[in-house]
């Protein structure tokens, strides 16, 4: 695909967004669930969030993509999250995870590991949670590689993840989209490169866990590939503007947020993108 | 009661609030508790979240009003849920119930079915939720309409939820808040009409589950019908100020919350408002 | 020590956080953790929240302080709670405890027993808390000082706490920070006033708990009494900042996290405190 084709996909996914108003349920961690669902209500989706496997299966079956984010572990996940993301691959619905944490805890890397099967077709993170899923998953690199991903701190650069996210995407068969400097959202054989955003993402809580969220309510109306881009290059334009008119971090959230909500269609089709 | 009673209550209540400052604790859902202590905080009340059943029961004590959102459950509130709602039925103290979710899970609907004998003083919902609660205790019309209201988008309008409202504000002997475009507060006798507000309430999680902890703030001053109201008064009034200055949800929030602070009783009670 | 070189330490403080963003984990509560990782990330720290005993575990491992708040307590934390501050006492790396809700609940009072023997280097409270904790851990009072805190309001002014915190630091060879109108800060010998800040935060969520987070954050780089000491004086100085310009809670709040973002180390460290 040629990056025309690519913006056209992108707004027509954020016109289908506005219009149907699609609800994508999460099962997402404690500390960003605000951000989460203000992020989703903005860009035009629903959201719901759970806590409880059947809960989980239900939002699965009221949605038509579904939200996992592996943030604050509870004992409950143990059961909820496998449930949702089976259930989801059952119904050939979209399953967008957020590996975030990936590396801290037993039941962390137990349940990643029980998820292999029921293949995601989104999956969302930094360089070093990327790397450490597709080795865990053994795609590619090995299950050493978890002891490089600790925390929500980023340690590798986005390209170092290229290799890792090909193998995901492919495994998968949908999208992997990797956040940093300059994001990557790839299919597996089609690699983009989306920059813009802004340094201020780094010092406010939640940012990549409500880009998950968004891909979610975009993988409610369009193919996961097109999702994973059509969001990333929303949040990419929306920092950019943000950043232009504010220098600290509260003041810049809040403008982002207004900026998912007022940026016209064509506006975000428009992102800086390169294609491989 | 006529209006102009009605808006003398009102008055009266925002005045009892900002003087005495009164606690309501709450059991409420994760995503919005932020949102729901700020609201509490910022109308001159005073806030506490807990998860588990004797410290439920401690607050009860502690104030003269709680809330109970049915929002995220978790395993424990199996336990705590209903352990609060029956102690304040115990002490005489009202107990908002928002019954957010009705229909997703059978924890949920196992809950909400055994808090029936402790008569929550105060409900408040959108239309969806009210008719499938009152449906669910067999009050009005019967528990196929659970399957009406799934997540948290309304889907009926809340004039279908008059009869349902009634029904409750009798059973309860209490007060019933229906959230719309224009939302109806009823003890079951009086209908009360309430404009204001702003699409944008849609667009930002937690308004619902605010408003509900706001009622609970003013409950613990004057009787469930008043404290429905002039909460319901002063989240329109504040929505209404906060919309003619900003028009996107992130910059609308904030604006909200400094309103809520900000408006002077006589402003709150000016409202409009219709009785039949 | 006087004021020049608390001055002198508050300020290299601060540059040093701004330098090695310091990771300070946390196991806290559920309403403020949004503005406890917002103030960590905009003062130079990083964050991570964590529920389960091994993760806790792994945080303390992985940074060189940690954050225990006793806020919204669920089932896991009987475990999890005791497991995080007995590993940084074997690491010997700081913990900071908040005690919050001392005197809520049985289980409150057993946690917050069991930890005495694991000396918590940090103690931040209000001053019925840290009077409370004193008297439980009976090292000033008794334990029937916990009839006294209940819930988050403050009940005694901060020199009733004068010689609680005393007690508290000399026990745990660490500081306790005070908050009031002026807040107190001592290490059991030296006593730090610092003045600052604003009404406005008692109208807000989560100025204590993200307190007592940002102390995390400065005790990952310096001495417990010095770490106290800097993150009192920036919350301090940013709140007096932020209410300069804002008359409102939200706006307020937002102010105060940018502040919290921009102001020079100098002018943290040129705050108004008195040495005794």
């Amino acid at each position: 695909m040629n990056a025309e084709q690519l913006r056209k996909g992108i707004e027509e996914a954020v016109l289908a967004v506005r219009e149907r108003r699609p609800l994508a349920g999460s099962v997402t961690n404690g500390v960003t669930t605000d951000f989460v669902a203000n992020a989703q209500l903005a860009v035009g989706g629903s959201a719901a969030m759970v806590y409880l496997p059947d809960e989980g299966e239900a939002l699965v079956a009221a949605g038509d993509a579904v939200y996992v984010n592996m943030g604050t572990l509870l004992p409950v996940h143990e059961q909820t999250i496998p449930a949702v993301v089976k259930a989801a691959h059952a119904a050939g619905k979209t399953c967008v995870l957020d590996p975030v944490g990936i590396g801290i805890g037993q039941l962390r890397t137990d349940i990643l590991s029980a998820l292999k099967p029921f293949k995601p077709r989104i999956v969302r993170g930094n360089a070093s949670e990327i790397i450490a899923l597709a080795g865990l998953w053994e795609l590619e690199g090995d299950a050493s590689e978890l002891g490089r991903a600790h925390g929500v701190d980023t340690t590798d650069a986005v390209d170092a993840a290229r290799g890792a996210a090909c193998a995901l995407a492919r495994y998968t068969g949908g999208a992997v989209a990797v956040s940093g400097e300059v994001d990557l959202v790839t299919d597996g054989t089609t690699i983009v490169h989306v920059q813009g955003g802004s340094e201020l993402m780094e010092r406010v809580t939640g940012f990549g866990c409500s880009l998950g969220g968004v891909c979610a309510v975009y993988a409610a109306v369009v193919d996961p590939f097109t999702a994973a881009l059509a969001a990333t290059a929303h949040y990419n334009v929306a920092g950019l503007r943000a950043a232009a008119a504010h220098a600290a971090p509260a003041s810049f959230k809040q403008a982002f947020l207004d900026e998912l909500y007022r940026i016209q269609p064509a506006g975000i089709a428009h992102c800086e993108l390169t294609v491989e």
